[in-house]
Formats: structure tokens, C-alpha cells, sequence
């Protein structure tokens, strides 16, 4: 497998550690965001969408970082990624669209480009943009994780939620947003970091980190 | 069950989508957004994160509405919202994921309001953002469509992608966006309005339409 992605990217971060997690094998193939790489043509042949990451699997080409860890968890079910209850599922499934539907489209590189180019907004505002989706962001998957409270977010093991709340709070903490209003998620997140899938698939350890 | 949801979102629409091609009977609960009435206490108690829809089950709550979508797909099996093959899975949870992780984020009601209350923007500002991201996001979508052309998003059922593309260009058409650059998308969209299930759940049909 081949997987095309970006060392900042928490939507590629998110796939690594699911990889890492099921101790599978890939080519690490960067395609740099900042240069904008994922507009070239020969990216748009792997990539409709012009996003990353994209799983390569043969000839398949597998896009959006939830669907691929769902491919994932569909192909190579061990370990699990999902709870085998159908609630427990859904709870998870919501508690990582809380966040990779609620709080990271609104921060991404192109959304943040289009507040200070076009609406020429002040770096201020476009940081207090930022701020603003992560800290209540947040607040809504707090109040999800202390509804139920576990070691991960749903259980003892990591899930398909623990995947997506990791890279957002590393997000959170490069933007120096505020994570003390949200004590569980910050407990969950301290758990994950004590795994090697998630330390050794962190940004600053990608082979393009710069 | 019952459907706490709102006849504008689109998030409700999907969801409302599903539960018609399942042939499901459910209590129509409606929560007026534009009264905020979401942010109240005993809607909080129904749904943490403080949006619509949220699907009540005996008395199981489950929010977002794609893992409510996968919820009903995974305990109403029939008919089926998602391909047999992994692969198709995949590409249909893309799809939808490139309107529900993409588009329709950028544009719901508490980011628009942010534009105009906190940033101040115009009222054009904000409406050229809307049309932005939908004519953009869009072109993603068809892209993925004519790469694989159907009937529907993916062969000649609707799946999840139709569920969650519908909704996304009544959005579009309500804001005035262009969509004559997406003849495969409106071709789909236009056979999944030959269909009862998408027309009978349609927010000018809803009860609480106004």
C-alpha cells in the first residue's frame, strides 16, 4: 500500500496511526500542501478531490480519512477500530465526526487561505477564527467523553475517535488554543500519546517534517 | 423512534432520506435552529454537541448524521445504503464525506452567523463564501461521478452518497450557486427526485416547514 500524504495534515495523521495500529505496511509518499502539490495534475490522476491523504491499495485508490480507516477496518478487521456493538459504533462514528466534520473543516490550509486572501481578514482574526471552532469544537466532544468515561473515548482500547481527537489536538496545540476547559478529552489524549502507533506517526517524526 | 431535526438542515435531510427508503416510521421532533432552540437545556440532554439530527432509539441516543445513516444501515439492513463490496463502501463513504467534511461545514448556520456577527462581513462577503465552497466542493464530486458514471452516485441504487448530496443542492439552489458546471451531479440529483423517498422528505414537505 502506498499512502500519499502531508507530515502536518491531521486527516493524513489520522490514517498513519490506523496503519500503525493494524501493523500495516506502506510507501510514505509526501505530497506538500504548502507548495501545493495537491493541485498538480499528476496528483489529481490519484486524488479527485485534490486532498490528502489517499490510500493507495493495488490498484485501488481510497479518499477522505475516515472512509479509509472504515476500508481499513473492512479489510484488516484486527485489531478492531469500531466497538462490535452497533451503538457503541455509532458513538464512535459521531464522537470523530464531532470533530472531522464540526471542527477541522473549518481550519484547514485552503479555509484559512481564503480568510486572509480573499475576505483579507488580520492575522488575528484568522487565529481567533481558529480558536474559536477548536475551544467550543471541543467542548461538544468533552461533554460526549464525560457523558461515558473510559480510558479512550469509547472503552479500553483506541477507536476510529481516539484516531481523529489525536491529530486535532496537536492542531489545537500549534494554534495554542485553549484544552484546560476540556479535562477528559486532554486525560484521553495523554493515553494515546503512551502508544507507539500514535508517537511514532506524529508530525515531527514523518519522513517530510520540516 | 424519534427524529429530533430541522426541515432546512441538511444534516436532517439525509437522515430523513434513509429512514423513508427503509420504510421506518418515526416521531417527527422538530427544533427550531433559527430560535436557537438547540441551545437549550433539554435539547442538550438529547444531543451533547448541541446540533440536529439526533435519532432517538428506545432509549438510545445517536447523533451526526452520517453515523446515524450507518446506525439504520447496520440494524435495517433492507434495503441497503452502502455497496457489498468494501471498495464501493469506500468510494461511497468519500462521496458523502466530500459534502459532509468538505462543503456543508463552512456553510452551516452558526459559521454564517460568525461571519456576520463576529467578523462583520457583508452580507455579499458572505454569501460569495457560500457559493465558494459549494461550486468548489462540488466540482470535487464531479469529478468522482464521471469518473465512475451510474444512475445514481454509485450504480443504480441510492446510497449514502445521494443521501447526502441531495440535501447539499437544495442548499445550493436556495443560495443561488452555480451548478451547471456539474451536469453529472444534477443528473443524479434529478433521479433521485423521480424517487418518493427523497421527495416526501424534502424540507418544503416537512411539518415544520414555514
Amino acid at each position: 500500500m502506498q499512502l500519499y500524504n502531508y507530515f502536518r495534515s491531521s486527516a493524513s495523521y489520522r490514517v498513519r496511526i490506523a496503519l500503525a495500529l493494524k501493523g500495516l505496511d506502506y510507501d510514505y509518499i509526501p505530497v506538500h500542501l504548502v507548495k501545493r502539490e495537491h493541485l498538480d495534475d499528476g496528483y489529481t490522476a490519484v486524488s479527485t478531490s485534490r486532498l490528502v491523504p489517499t490510500l493507495q491499495d493495488g490498484d485501488a485508490l481510497v479518499s477522505q480519512s475516515l472512509a479509509i480507516i472504515e476500508y481499513l477496518e473492512e479489510t484488516h478487521p484486527k485489531p478492531p477500530l469500531l466497538p462490535a456493538d452497533a451503538l457503541g459504533r455509532a458513538r464512535v462514528r459521531a464522537i470523530a465526526q464531532d470533530i472531522a466534520c464540526e471542527i477541522h473543516p473549518l481550519n484547514n490550509l485552503r479555509v484559512l487561505r481564503y480568510l486572509t486572501h480573499d475576505l483579507k481578514l488580520s492575522e488575528d482574526d484568522k487565529n481567533r477564527w481558529y480558536r474559536h471552532w477548536v475551544e467550543t469544537g471541543l467542548e461538544a466532544v468533552e461533554r460526549q467523553l464525560a457523558a461515558q468515561p473510559a480510558r479512550f473515548c469509547h472503552g479500553d482500547a483506541p477507536t476510529l475517535a481516539d484516531l481523529t481527537l489525536v491529530p486535532q489536538i496537536f492542531n489545537a496545540q500549534r494554534f495554542h488554543c485553549r484544552t484546560e476547559h476540556v479535562p477528559q478529552v486532554m486525560r484521553v489524549f495523554e493515553a494515546c500519546m503512551q502508544l507507539d502507533a500514535f508517537r511514532q506517526t506524529q508530525p515531527s517524526a514523518c519522513p517530510d517534517a520540516g
